[in-house]
């Protein structure tokens, strides 16, 4: 199933992306798509049932705004250098185990919907990457496929990195990626059972029409099962928290100077296979 | 006044304490104590003629677990190596501009619920702080008194930190700081009205009855309202957020070998000047 949410920004509905393009109504049967729906193995079951029905109301779609197709995020776990090539680009080392970082979930934003530059920032960048949402409670997970049972679905993420804060005004990545609105997500949380293999997916993003990352998720250093099973060592994960996988080559970061950071009135596209699109134009703060 | 939250773990009432040692019921008057509350100068108006009525029903204390003090968490921001002696002991340099990391509001406890040793971990360690509870929303404040007036109130958290994960297993220090139940908090949010300076404040700790942190808030290298400012430039804080504002030295990494880190069976006592005690029973996951 494609779940997403639509309507004004903190008002979502729950809604339904149908095989035939028809977006349908899912707020008279469940209050929104959450961590607590994706625990409930009834509720997803009945939304599933009223899907192949095809008796949910459709919703007038050129009106909507789509927001996160995730509400009450819990929490927000970031992978850093997990693709091969972007560790090559940025000069670093291949970590010998995922490097770990936090996003709040005040960050996220539809993937639609503008993404400010901070004030006094020349180092905005862009990093498109595949987003895990939790669905079960993992604690200690043992086995790559418990680590999978423990996924409810994908989504595309865009990990907006402001470079300067990041890396040059001392100690921890997390100061420059936590900005306001610096985590689009969406447009669609797509269930787990409709992607065949989250190491074959491609990822892509253009700035201002240029492609400026072409990836693969073949290409990640710690595959999703692996991330999963790793994290859930070091901090339980819940039903409604999002793992951000990282980004492949392709940033502005690592491109020769004069690196082509982003910039207001520019307009940042991003593509994942099965996972939809998202675009945004950016403003200053 | 002295706010707090009482009850079984995630269905805790509103509660205050009052200038006679009573624990008054506020749910009648207010849903929670949240973001929403702190946000709201006319429903805080209310509680506090309430408290001066004397007309608040009196619950049952000892019955009662105290629980957080702050329901709907949105973030938890923490500044590290903020005082100049826990800098010395840790061999690091002052840091030129806050260290910054965060926690997942899902790692909070109440101020005497058991903390959690994680599963293979030799290197859990303690740390007193005192925690910032943010009431307005903030971007980019100009000046210390735009700072403190975003200050909702103060409480204790403990910032509980697994060494090894921390800073021996690649990356970021976040690895260290998102086990299960690592951040106690309490007992009281107290007003910020209550604090006369909160550069002015004793932290102690004690393991097993042994003093071995000993600070004052006077040693902070970024004071509170240098925190918040600062803050608000690389992300917005809202109300319901929360910022950890470092500790002062003693911790366990701090200590010749063999470090003194904390085993099953071992109790921690925290105290900061006007806001209270925590007392936790260390337990294996």
């Amino acid at each position: 199933m494609k779940l997403l949410r639509v309507g004004p920004a903190g008002a979502e509905r729950p809604a339904l992306l149908d095989g035939d393009g028809n977006l349908r109504d899912l707020s008279g049967l469940v209050p929104d798509i959450d961590g607590a729906l994706l625990a409930d193995e009834s509720a997803l079951a009945g939304v599933r049932r009223a899907a192949r029905g095809g008796a949910l109301p459709v919703l007038d779609r050129p009106e909507q705004r789509v927001g996160p197709p995730l509400g009450r995020i819990g929490k927000i776990v970031c992978i850093g250098l997990n693709y091969h090539d972007h560790a090559a680009e940025t000069g670093a080392e291949v970590p010998a185990e995922p490097v770990v970082f936090m996003k709040a979930p005040d960050t996220v934003v539809g993937p639609q919907d503008t993404v400010l530059i901070p004030k006094g920032s020349v180092k905005t960048d862009w990093e498109v990457e595949l987003a895990v949402v939790i669905g079960r409670t993992a604690r200690w997970l043992e086995t790559d496929a418990e680590a999978l049972a423990a996924v409810a679905g994908y989504t595309i993420a865009h990990d907006v990195s402001e470079r300067e804060f990041q890396i040059e005004r001392g100690g921890q990545w997390d100061k420059g990626k936590n900005c306001e609105t610096f985590n689009p997500l969406g447009p669609w949380l797509v269930t787990a059972d409709e992607i065949a293999d989250p190491q074959d997916l491609a990822l892509r993003l253009w700035v201002n029409g240029e492609l400026r990352q072409d990836g693969s998720t073949a290409d990640q250093i710690f595959p999703v099962a692996h991330v999963v099973r790793y994290l859930s060592r070091f901090m339980t994960l819940y039903p409604g928290d999002i793992i951000n996988t990282g980004t492949p080559a392709g940033v502005a970061l690592g491109q020769p100077d004069p690196k082509p950071y982003l910039r207001a009135g520019d307009v940042v596209e991003l593509e994942i296979t099965g996972l939809g699109r998202q675009r945004q134009v950016l403003k200053n703060a």
